[in-house]
């Protein structure tokens, strides 16, 4: 056998290329250095993090040489506990952030070949994710009008390949949201055998009349996978942990592949703790509430198209380009996010900040069309 | 197409099976509930976290709610500067643990059917993140005898699916190590379309004149990968930091299936100022140092048959049957590691402790052989 020649380049599999890779909201440098900074971009919680959770941390520096939990357990008793034993703690898998358990539940049902269907436009790491697997991405954007979900288009395109169907709502960076006529409907016409993801990390801030979780139909379809995260409501980006919540069975089957020790005991405990902190959540989805009103309604005044909002962000048309319009608020001390990436090409994502950010931004856009009418 | 009938089981891959299940070193339960407990079944570090690692965590405790770095390049840029600029920023990958890094490299390198070669006794997560990808684990055993790496054995086993090796020096959980003329010769003669990943998280403790880490043969050896941890001398196993580095051409394949914000904020500032704490390297190793000597003499004293170590524990023949040993030394507050799932049945791993832990156990096995003899 005569391989010395060969490479370890001869190795690389054809499917993982350099475009993949994710860029996340870029960093403001503000044009004045004493400016101060507000950022917009990353959906993250205006109003900070559990104080439940930064107490536990904080009475967690110690013994930081010893190994973390090798497991999840603790965290799936208090989800337990926090979904009032609606859901067994069997039921959930935890991991270092929702994308870990996106990436998770591709690894296990997806093989090179197979195929995914996502609505662009859709978070970036269920296509990019995908791939990593040899995947074809299918692609059924939302409508074009409102980004509701195309449930006909999607039907049409299921072949004998199709592995997982990713749902978002309320979805990223859109907004928009399924309802439970639309997730009923899906559910009943989809095949059994293949995996629905119902991605719901900004499920605390929704509050139309038909907005669903996945709760009440996990019993039924075992198909189905929800995935919430503690980096939002919870206000724990920093920390990494996310769960998910689907039908027994399934849990065991993924479980196989959960790496031991996976999340850090800071995060660990920190999460554990936040799930108990009302107080905080109220604040926060009262909050981001009250100030999707003030911003719509400066929007408006400002002739701002946006799109309405299930989530903690708006999706607006930029007055000017949108590479320049993140520009000029970038230099105000204002990140926003472009989401050509995302697929909504031209467009921006606002995320919904304290009042004080809020006031920035709209006095900046109102300086912008000022200089934009000279 | 009628697939409505079939499951979602139907997807679930055959070698997904719950058998592969990784378990970690168990907590102790001691007959007296006053008694001081003593962890001596995990390798961590007996005195404790890097100081300069705690101080950085503590003050990083603020902006939680914001997302950690997209990247590792804070780390990297970190690495080269503790690497004294031997190897470039580019070289390098970081990841939530070394565990973490060798999911990696079988994901960019395996297929289903592929083989992966593995030396028993050795560190579980490699056969078993290999099984997780649908390959084949070929086990060219370590010699029975020392515990040596049989290389005719391994260039013997190596066909055209054979994708990695995992070498492992000092090795887990026998204490051996792979001499600079074996790892020589193994990479001269090994295919160059091979992964040689080289696992080195106990290379600080390391004395052999003839040992030697991965470093000086990754410029001439793209094949190569060395894997390196915050676990141990660093004393961080709880945060979940791990790195390796290797040609920048590989490196740079592999970061394209790095997550983003895969590192938490509170481990990436502990093991970045961790890197610049060679008083606490430098107390760790003399501690490991003086206490395997004395651990060595204690167990010649008690004749208890133990290995030769190059790293922070002892592979060692119980004098009566593991799981009695074990359960024993359980109740007398002291947790050690029984080994059979490693590969090494019978056997128990026993992690070098502070004086006043191996003091605990020496006492503990003397009472124990007292109670034998009885």
């Amino acid at each position: 056998m005569n391989t010395k020649t060969k490479s370890i380049k001869s190795l690389f599999k054809p499917y993982l290329t350099v475009k993949n890779a994710y860029k996340g909201g870029k960093s403001v440098l503000p044009k004045n250095k004493d400016q101060k900074v507000f950022k917009l971009s990353s959906n993250e919680n205006p109003i900070g993090s559990s104080p439940l959770a930064i107490e536990a941390i904080k009475n967690s520096i110690e013994n930081l040489h010893l190994y973390p939990d090798a497991t999840d357990i603790r965290l799936r008793e208090a989800l337990e506990i926090y979904y009032n034993y609606q859901l067994t703690k069997d039921q959930f898998i935890c991991a270092a952030s929702g994308s870990e358990i996106i990436d998770l539940v591709i690894r296990a049902f997806v093989k090179e070949g197979d195929e995914v269907i996502v609505s662009t436009p859709c978070f970036v790491p269920y296509k990019m994710f995908s791939r990593w697997s040899g995947a074809t991405v299918v692609d059924i954007p939302l409508f074009e009008d409102n980004y509701g979900l195309n449930m006909e288009g999607i039907l049409n395109a299921i072949t004998k390949k199709t592995r997982i169907i990713f749902l978002t709502s309320p979805n990223n960076p859109t907004g928009s949201y399924i309802s439970k006529v639309e997730l009923e409907f899906l559910l009943n016409k989809l095949p059994q055998d293949i995996v629905v993801v119902f991605d719901e990390v900004y499920w605390h801030f929704a509050n139309a009349q038909d907005y669903t979780t996945a709760l009440p139909y996990i019993s039924k379809y075992p198909n189905l996978i929800a995935i919430n995260s503690f980096s939002k409501t919870y206000g724990l980006a920093s920390l990494r942990v996310g769960y998910s919540y689907m039908n027994e069975e399934v849990a065991a089957y993924l479980r196989q592949i959960c790496k031991p020790f996976l999340i850090t005991k800071l995060s660990l405990e920190g999460s554990i703790a936040s799930l108990k902190d009302t107080d905080f959540i109220e604040k926060t989805i009262d909050t981001i509430r009250s100030e999707k009103i003030y911003l719509q309604e400066q929007f408006n005044k400002l002739e701002i198209r946006f799109y309405p909002t299930q989530a903690n962000f708006y999706l607006i048309n930029p007055p000017i380009p949108s590479s320049e319009f993140v520009q000029f608020l970038a230099e105000e001390g204002i990140a926003v996010r472009p989401v050509d990436n995302f697929g909504a090409t031209g467009k921006v994502r606002i995320s919904i900040g304290t009042r004080e950010a809020n006031e920035a931004l709209i006095k900046s856009i109102r300086k912008l069309k000022v200089i934009s009418l000279n």
